[in-house]
């Protein structure tokens, strides 16, 4: 077979299989989950023999040191992996949920049903444990799932998928539920997004060029884990206290992630009493700062910042700063620049809030709190499977809700349209 | 300016007016809507003028005579687009409502609350009263709306949009919350599907043809509107008085619609009682009828149906007639061939019933209740833009709830994360 051949063979029995598991009950949901976490326990000395081969090839093809350690599959990621399906296996189970139930004049009773999506592609770059998280979640909603991972993680997925097919399907789950496309051709992504007789979603979880390839190419439809260029908007009438403690965390407290903040604005009429000693506190932290002219007067050690950088998603100790007019500039530039992510306002005067929640076009927007709170852990959703930034069917931290659509169930006694 | 440049300017005045919508208060956009019903009465020798101009090229150009019948307008017509004006500002706004609000553990108030989506596009063929009643759905939950119209009803279009504009905006409305795009250059439709950052979600309402080049075109997320190939399995346990009467009026009530019935799958173990009866009644009522070998034996009248046949959506007095062994089968048949639009089953056995309703893949799904009854305005939901054909964000019919999305809104005291 040629990679198309193989390609739409596995998206036939995935869609096969989805059928069979839109069947399957919550309690052999959760059991096939468990019995996955023992296989993963039981073949760990193979994933990580497995996992060397990854290793060894990335070192002779020239990764960087920080790409071999989200690649390398130590004892704790392997034990993160295997407590990641145990979490998964006691969340609630969203499929068969009912929304709504109504009745109408002519007697007909209608429910609005929550169902599985169906067949989900994940196509993703580099971290092996992608494979199993995104898998579970997928499972348990009841979708089918066709994983298409970086190709310097091919062992190391191969092993992951096996042990979790071999596991799971001792215990009954349909041949067809998780699958990973075991070659690294471009063409198999290709053939994915085309394959809209078999495939209902692509997640793409990567980088820009990754996400881009994929919804240019795409005639599946695409929910997009695009950057986060997130926002703080220290007002005028902030509490300072608050606001230097929420900048601090937004920016330092993880740098590396989307929910971290690359642009800091304020106010101008605070900027004197808040910036210098914001900018300490940043370089205290080791922030580079690329300030706008007032910063720059303020901050004695901020280089200037050109057009490009309100547009940056730096992921790492960069942050830009912008002395602003108003609150109305602050939404103005946040819709402009940013990313629909996550943007938080401080200020103790609420029509400035009122103003700021409304207008500010982002999955998540906040009044006196961090943004690093963007996360579907964290507002109480158990997983995720990442922050979708597009705006139709998911936004923000998308939970197993998202991961299931509906169906109306219509009831009658014979009834005919007039 | 170029066609590109043309509607590139349309997506940018839209992103504008867009950001004004979501400011404007319900009772605001009400007397809106209602300026424009006054407007379109006021420019009815107008509209009805250019109309003509319409119906005089299309003459020339030899559309068929069902084709000039949509394009008409009539008195009546423009009666039912101000109708439907006041229809939809009676219609509750769902934009600001909130979905659901809870708290987490460290005091902070999350809120889901529904927000326009932002621009819409919407591609449409020949019925030029879909100028308003697109526009008005799209207006009432806060979005900008670009309209493209078949060119055969260029001048009713632009007409119909003037009134909206001029009645709309004097009222308030922003300038580029309506639009059309004046230019019938195929050109602009690839515009359009490239347009990610001004558009937000394209609506394509028309034939497969349309559809499917939309589909392939777009970098902007689509919802389909696609075709109803429907069917209704009537089971070996049918009431049979209730199977006939639900089939004849699925099939025969209003045949041109998405939600009729296409293919009626019987029961082995009743054909015999069912099917020479149920022949009589459609034969009676001028439907055409293509049926496999057993159907043929029962219905004299009947041709033999080709597997073409089984995917067709005919939208005329003909029907596909299939005997089939059991309820599975008939699943199997409605999940491989049907376009997961409203399928039915006939049958007093619960078991029957709920493998039915639980695996056809389907938006809707019926017990015994005709197929017809798929529509916004029927299952309770005011007014409807269409019936969404895909699986994510909108399944079913779409009323205004599904013209909007949501957003996190989140209070807090100063919290940061640990």
């Amino acid at each position: 077979m040629d990679v198309k051949e193989q390609v739409l063979k596995i998206g036939a029995d995935a869609l096969a299989a989805s059928r069979e598991l839109a069947r399957l009950s919550t309690r052999k949901k959760n059991a096939i989950l468990e019995a996955m976490a023992e296989e993963l326990d039981a073949q760990r000395g193979f994933i990580q023999a497995e996992n060397t081969k990854d290793l060894t090839a990335g070192k002779v093809n020239g990764l960087s040191a920080a790409m071999l350690d989200r690649l390398e599959l130590t004892d704790a990621r392997i034990d993160g992996m295997i407590k990641g399906l145990r979490d998964v296996a006691v969340l609630n189970d969203p499929v068969g949920d009912e929304i709504s139930t109504w009745n109408r004049p002519n007697g007909l009773e209608i429910k609005k049903v929550r169902v599985p999506i169906g067949v989900i592609g994940i196509i993703f770059e580099s971290r092996p444990n992608v494979t199993c998280d995104a898998a579970a979640l997928c499972f348990k909603t009841s979708n089918a799932v066709i994983l298409r991972g970086g190709k310097e993680a091919i062992h190391s997925n191969m092993a992951i998928a096996g042990a979790m097919q071999k596991g799971g399907e001792a215990k009954g789950m349909p041949g067809g539920a998780i699958q990973l496309i075991p070659v690294t051709d471009r063409e198999a992504v290709k053939v994915m997004c085309q394959m809209t007789e078999y495939l209902d979603l692509i997640i793409p979880r990567g980088g820009e060029g990754l996400i881009k390839a994929v919804m240019e190419m795409s005639h599946v439809p695409v929910i997009k884990h695009y950057k986060g260029v997130c926002h703080t908007y220290v007002d005028a009438a902030a509490d300072l206290d608050m606001a230097w403690k929420i900048a601090e965390n937004a920016k330092c407290q993880r740098p590396g992630v989307c929910n971290a903040m690359e642009t800091l604005l304020v106010h101008k009429d605070i900027a004197e009493a808040f910036l210098p000693k914001m900018g300490e506190t940043l370089e205290a932290r080791g922030v580079e700062i690329r300030g706008d002219e007032t910063a720059c007067k303020l901050i004695p050690k901020a280089i200037p910042a050109t057009e490009a950088d309100w547009y940056e998603e730096y992921l790492e100790m960069i942050l830009a700063i912008r002395v602003i007019d108003d609150v109305d500039t602050a939404i103005s530039h946040i819709n402009q620049y940013g990313s629909s992510h996550s943007d938080a306002i401080v200020t103790q005067d609420a029509k400035a809030e009122k103003a700021f929640l409304a207008e500010v076009d982002s999955s998540s927007v906040y009044v006196n709190a961090s943004t690093r709170f963007s996360d579907g852990a964290e507002f109480g959703m158990g997983a995720e499977i990442g922050i979708s930034t597009d705006k139709l069917h998911a936004r923000g931290p998308m939970g197993l809700e998202e991961l299931t659509t509906y169906k109306f169930v219509i009831a009658g006694k014979g009834q005919i349209r007039e």
